[in-house]
């Protein structure tokens, strides 16, 4: 799968060699205890063994060894990791491909119209929504885009790269590095996922505020679908109709494969500022968050963690805290960030000492409570499948809604999320923002709760029920960040315009005639 | 057409009240003349008078006064002022509505459908690409917004305002300024356009760098579309499938009519700089503007101005200029504006007198280069028109280029048109940038020729084709904020993808069965 020597799991979230060995996952299994009372003595069940494994024989002829099909059967998301785990891969793929050439994906469509079968386009393979899980009646062809992770053009002038489709973060992050440039873009899933996957699902980025959606940085793309090439023009702007990378942005392997796309990097930056401000209650903290989201100052992070979060990252044993960062390969940052750290202080922010802020000149250290945090945030998804064997069930979900809104969303959210963890004897919640805008934040929750052994996916369809409802209700979008995938498809079909369904599908029928490409997603199979 | 006190003309731009009277136009055609000598001797036939104007039958039933059929003939491109000065109003609506309620919308819908005619949606009418001139075969209802301005919900908290489609700049400016907002999108048609108009052609704004599309500004919308209510959810970020308001964005009326945004808005700025630099030859300038545009300090102006522009806008004799802006209702502008002129200088711009340059701090005068700029930015086309009767031809066109490209860019475009304009005797040429992003600028074209009179709709034919071409093989868009209409259809169908056509066809069909909808804009009439 990967030019990575590491070797992917066929379960676990990433690679085997960075998974928590059995005292790491003891000593995790603690301070998920210490964190969590409610959890009670947990103990561990016997890891899977891929060898184990009962596969369906493919329903159509294939050449792809097991574990290939096994490794492609899903995303990465706790229903995905709790069925490899229990060695269930009804749904694996019955044919997976690696093209290297244009040709070579037109074979595939070919493939999928003359047999029937359904096309999943795979990038990462990290999908926390079933984006790359068909569950239905066709026989499926994966089609990865591992062999297909090269930069392409380096245009340093306008700073813009084009990048094949099959290029994960790493990939891309080298190659750019060659040229003193850099995408900036890190996602949680920053390690696996490609670029292909960020258009796809339009993927959240490393900046806080301003551009931070892959959507932002696209300056052109390639698709290719069942009906030929979509190619954009590259540009820095244009008004000229409808925008058709928005069409492709989000389109979730629908309507086609994103093979390349020219992106906006950036000179890598030498300048960075950082700074967390504590605050004893949640409100002000958001206050403050807002004021910096309308102050125009433009932070690469602004984070807001609240008590539980705040604890979890050990940011805080008690108290909110707001996470401050501002970067820049051009300027000094210090007036930005002091401008940033007297809003916080005004909103009720009390600021650590001055040890622990940095204020922006070169000279300083540069690695600071932001990149502290990226690092464990990127480790995050390890730990969800290091709790998995123990029976704790550790998920999040994500939104956005206007700062007028958050009060009664984050209120109504918590009620559904702790009536519905009741249930199983209670859990965890903690929320920060992932990116905040003028007009709002984008929050995110965490919960961990005991796992109901043997029924962790009705336990996991509850929880996910009553938090979707609730969300959706308070005036949240179902996804952020997340995409729609299978997962959100009936929150999201309440959330776009009625009549944007019939556009999607004449659209849909317009690039994918024959219907083959991730039928259920975005629009319900016919 | 409107709650303003003034006369909308029946063929210039804007007011009759607001039109140069004989003396200003005389004093007008003098300074034409020693811009460009090349005119010669200039002798201004007299002004049309609307009581001279013929108009065919209504084809079908009609109570519409003729003034208003003449009003809602076209738009203020050069070509529709010259055939308004003709008194050629053979493209005039038959029927002319001013839908209050959506249910008058809905029954203009089925007129159109049953008596097998266009429908034009009508904001502003200030298109400059023959968006609302329909001159095909059926009979036209213009659909005019103009009772439908008010601002409905304002949200202070979230920054969020919910305003109806017809209203204009100073209707939706007078009504926020009220909450202390503004939503600072000053199109040169800020007086007369609307903001459905401004949605329905991805207008361009105030902003020369970050959000300067109406695209960004946009948190949801709703459309009325022969097939029914197309809204979408107020959130300031969604990651849930392809945007729903990016296919309302640049629709142009082919889908529907926009009734009402709601749109992001700012606290007035309190906080001003503004600085010109000059420079000794273009791509200096250029330089400066492209250091300044990826330094992440998001001017509010950043506009290159070359010999010509510097001239004609009373900024320099003879150097090309970079004029800066700086706004901020948050934070005093000083390190912003230091660091900008020092990237400026360190491309090879000079500074003036330290008198003109205001450093952003708040004591100082407010009003600025900037601002000086903006209300002869405003007056423009009512001087354009001023010269029609004098036989001048003043016209501009615009697109986005990557930096890379632009030195071929400028260098083909302005090789195209003066070998055009030599046909006429030469004339002049100026450009600025518009917009500037991290990968590209957006230049504008101004050119002045003398008319070749009674044949002034070949002559400017030959023009844009010469020109359009040129800007299209050298790599811009046909459009960067004036839309596509009818005029740049040839070339927009040359840069949209082509499986897009089938898509943007199927989405037609989908929201407007009966091909209604401003037939010929976006996609070719069946």
């Amino acid at each position: 799968l990967s030019a990575d020597a590491r070797t992917r799991s066929f379960w676990h979230w990433g690679f085997e060699e960075d998974f928590p060995d059995e005292a790491a996952r003891g000593a995790l299994a603690q301070m998920a205890t210490a964190l969590i009372p409610e959890l009670g003595a947990l103990r561990a069940v016997p890891l899977p063994r891929v060898d184990d494994a009962k596969l369906r024989e493919p329903r159509i002829a294939s050449q792809t060894p097991p574990r290939d099909r096994i490794i492609h059967a899903g995303g990465k998301g706790y229903r995905d990791i709790l069925r490899a785990f229990r060695l269930d891969f009804a749904h694996a793929p019955d044919v997976v491909l690696y093209p290297e050439r244009d040709e070579d994906i037109a074979a595939a469509f070919e493939l999928c119209a003359r047999e029937g079968a359904a096309l999943v386009p795979f990038g990462g393979g990290t999908s926390v929504t079933s984006g790359v899980t068909y569950d239905g009646k066709r026989p499926v062809v994966c089609v990865d885009l591992g062999k297909r992770r090269r930069v392409l053009d380096v245009d340093k002038t306008s700073r813009l790269v084009r990048i094949e489709g099959g290029a994960t973060g790493p990939d891309l992050e080298a190659q750019l590095a060659e040229h003193g440039l850099t995408l900036r873009f890190y996602p949680q899933s920053f390690e696996l996922s490609t670029l292909g996957g960020w258009i796809a699902t339009r993927a959240g980025g490393h900046f806080a505020t301003g551009y931070t959606h892959i959507d932002d940085m696209v300056a052109s793309l390639g698709m290719l679908s069942p009906s030929g090439a979509f190619e954009t023009k590259t540009l820095p702007a244009s008004g000229a109709g409808p925008d058709p990378n928005r069409l492709v942005l989000g389109s979730e392997g629908a309507l086609g494969i994103v093979t390349e796309a020219t992106v906006r990097a950036f000179v890598r930056p030498i300048y960075r500022a950082s700074a967390t401000v504590f605050f004893d209650a949640l409100p002000r903290a958001v206050d403050a968050a807002r004021a910096i989201a309308q102050s125009g100052l433009q932070p690469s992070a602004c984070r807001v963690l609240d008590q539980n979060e705040a604890l979890m990252s050990r940011v805080s044993g008690s108290e909110c805290a707001l996470v401050l960062g501002f970067e820049s390969a051009d300027h000094e940052l210090v007036p930005w960030m002091d401008r940033a750290l007297k809003l916080a202080v005004r909103a009720g922010g009390v600021l650590p000492e001055p040890a622990r802020h940095q204020r922006g000149d070169r000279e300083r250290k540069r690695e600071g409570a932001a990149d502290t945090w990226r690092s464990a945030f990127l480790r995050g998804p390890y730990l969800q499948s290091a709790l998995v064997p123990y029976g704790v069930m550790v998920d999040t979900f994500e939104t956005a809604c206007t700062w007028a809104r958050f009060e009664s969303l984050d209120r109504e959210v918590r009620a559904a999320l702790e009536a519905e963890l009741g249930r199983w004897g209670g859990g965890l919640v903690a929320m920060r923002f992932s990116h905040v805008y003028p007009d709002g934040p984008a929050p995110y929750y965490t919960f961990g709760v005991r796992a109901d052994r043997g029924r962790e996916l009705e336990q996991h369809d509850g929880i996910k029920r009553a938090v979707s409802d609730a969300l959706v209700r308070a005036g949240g979008t179902i996804t952020h960040h997340h995409a729609v995938g299978r997962l959100h498809a009936r929150w999201y079909e309440g959330e776009r315009p009625a009549p944007y369904e019939r556009v999607l599908r004449a659209a849909k029928h317009a690039l994918d005639p024959a219907a083959i490409m991730n039928p259920g997603v975005l629009l319900r199979e016919e």
